[in-house]
């Protein structure tokens, strides 16, 4: 059989990766694809930089546009990210002219993937994107492929490996959130400005593209609640840890009877779901299924190496003929998510108070959660020796709405000294 | 598109479940597989039985034989279950008729696996088995798709769910073996013949069935080292606990400088790893992998409903005209997994021995494995009220054979009671 041709636009850590991965296993990979897996050409910013990799036989291409165009090239690998710009042209630039495409590019399948997905699908073409989610972990083929069977009822995912490292230095070494932010970014984990991984953007494009595969619908951010870890304290995660909880920052997509509820946010996670234990810079993905419960899927999320596997693994798929759409139904079939669906369910909540230490304080904040019909399961109240005290406040099950609606009138109590911190249970 | 038609040989619980799951879903099924699918015949062997699926406009056989040879049938899924007999003949009777076959049957993947695939390939169809392997767990097309574009170094895998119970509830509940047994087979989670489960011959076929896709070798349990669970006491999993791990029966499929190390036994699994937390009838694997680290998949590895979910997850692919290499490279390039190997690489070893307390026990001891030149990282000793008390030793890494040698000496020591219990520290 012919080889299986593919062009690589952007050479980073992960473009290269896939160039060494494959050079390594060339064997390998052809036994697996049935076919040999030939590099035509890639295409980067600076052809005269030093690279890790192999790049002898290998036409270059200063215009990453002009990859879609070489002929005998059977997919596009698109490696250099964003949303917009080079990233979405070279997409439909390779559709156009009739390749496949495989991505890595999370922001332009949340972005524009119901488009792309129909463009692809119009021209039987494959879209391939099992590195744009939790690096090495095969999440989209799983909710894709594997659990085409079931009925999905929920998609839980730890899909930020900085917010995960930070949250983990936070608890493990009590480090408060600038400090394991700045220990995140010495050791690589985070970058310079790292706004779009702690303030949950980087989790809300992730999920929606779960909540694609999971649920039919159109992948978007769009109307997402999302949240990130900034305001989370050393002290969060001990009370967390009394309560049996861990907090990680969580994407979740769950159909509920009131339709589907989106949303990223910091969670009390129970110490019982193995989801608890996936620390550090780790990446996990709970599905809760009608069928046979859950299933839990965790591995390394990012870096150069799982990811490269996956876009591999893409690469094989499509050289053995793998055919199916995009999103696991035909792309004119998917539903539009619609409206800001948070409240679509109860939930328990966990709220965290810094209160000044006067008689009366816990009857003027039990006052304030039962005008709002919101019943306390427990409370705890910690080192008195201070002038104002952290009160830990977990709820019974209740709207969203009304512990946000709570939460705004027990700040403007006098003895309170800062806006509540509030934190949504798992459960 | 016209209709994939399958043909159901089997209709206990999983064959059941399949029909079931296809009914209450067959529009969701149709979007996903491209086509309707269609249960065109069944089989099983009372017409009569009362059973909790619809069968209306479905063709009967009475021999499951017939299946294969209905004119229509697309895909003959077996689900009697045992390497041969019926369940051996109706595969191949299925690749002769050109039908592909989907079975959730271990035993026949690893009796006959190779010379089915053969069979197979050379007929352009495929043998799908993801619920062959840990029920509703997709490790099948994790192995043979997602991890294609990586180099696979070992699969430790958690693949027998009664066995895993018994430990759990063994541990929760410090419960003696026998105990635990008998609950479990109250519970369901056993059956009243448990020697295929608690001797370790079930977790073998599995974990050959994993071997022959991560390393491209043929399946079979042949020269594989088994060890079962009934020699492990409430004690054993306590000093483990002690010494920081889970004492979980293990598949092992290993790639090491000396060659491959298959195995099936109980093992002390460090608490770091999320293995040591899948409790109860849960089922585990975790893939260590060249490339991006481990990728942990965790979930029901039993019952109807995860076994009928990854059926027509298979049933679905096949709708979907997925074609590739039953074990992920061409059948005739597997390799024979000839040796025992068992000893490719160093262990660290946990030895359990039940000693009278007199003086010098400890230096007789010590003296015989210093004679096998294996070193000792800690030892414990207690309970020293009883007339004979255990004594635990954790080695240094060590060759199996030293320590058995070790073992079967110190056995033979005056102040020894009975045979010392050795495991394996996974590290």
């Amino acid at each position: 059989m012919r080889a299986f041709n593919i062009a690589i636009a952007g050479l980073g850590t992960v473009g290269a990766g896939v160039v060494r991965l494959l050079r390594e296993n060339a064997g390998l990979m052809e036994a697996r694809a049935g076919r040999p897996i030939v590099i035509k050409a890639v295409s980067a910013r600076d052809k005269n930089k030093a690279r890790s990799c192999d790049l002898h036989s290998v036409e270059w291409a200063d215009d990453p546009l002009a990859l879609p165009q070489i002929s005998g090239v059977d997919a596009v690998v698109e490696l250099i990210g964003g949303s917009d710009g080079v990233a979405y042209e070279i997409a439909k630039a390779a559709f156009k002219n009739g390749k496949h495409l495989v991505t890595a590019n999370k922001a332009l399948l949340a972005c524009h993937g119901a488009e792309l997905a129909r463009q692809a699908e119009s021209r039987k073409l494959q879209l391939s994107y099992e590195a744009a989610v939790a690096g090495g972990i095969p999440i989209i083929k799983t909710l894709r492929e594997s659990l085409a069977g079931n009925r999905i009822l929920s998609v839980q995912g730890i899909l930020n490996g900085t917010c995960n490292y930070i949250l983990t230095r936070m608890q493990e070494a009590h480090l408060g959130f600038d400090a394991a932010l700045r220990e995140a970014q010495q050791c690589g984990f985070a970058e310079a400005d790292p706004s779009a991984d702690i303030d949950g953007h980087d989790t809300a494009h992730k999920i929606s593209i779960l909540a694609a595969l999971a649920f039919g619908i159109m992948p978007g951010a769009d109307f997402m609640q999302i949240e990130g870890i900034r305001h989370i304290t050393a002290g969060d995660l001990r009370f967390a840890e009394q309560l049996g909880y861990r907090i990680k920052l969580l994407g979740v997509a769950r159909m509920t009877e009131n339709g589907l509820e989106q949303r990223v946010g910091p969670s009390l996670v129970p110490k019982v779901l193995s989801l608890a234990h996936a620390d550090g810079a780790l990446n996990a993905v709970m599905m809760r299924n009608k069928y046979g419960g859950d299933v839990v899927l965790q591995g390394e999320g990012a870096g150069a190496e799982p990811a490269a596997s996956s876009v591999l693994a893409d690469v094989i798929d499509l050289a053995r003929g793998l055919s199916l759409p995009v999103f696991g139904i035909p792309a004119a079939q998917l539903k539009k998510s619609l409206a800001p669906e948070s409240d679509a369910a109860k939930s328990r909540f966990y709220m965290r108070l810094q209160a000044m230490d006067k008689p009366g304080v816990v009857a003027d904040i039990s006052a304030v959660l039962r005008d709002e019909r919101i019943s306390i399961e427990s409370l705890l109240q910690h080192g008195r020796s201070q002038a104002d005290v952290p009160v830990v406040i977990v709820t019974h099950a209740t709207w969203a709405a009304a512990i946000r609606a709570a939460a705004d009138k027990i700040a403007r109590l006098p003895a309170i000294v800062e806006q509540p911190c509030l934190l949504r249970i798992e459960d």
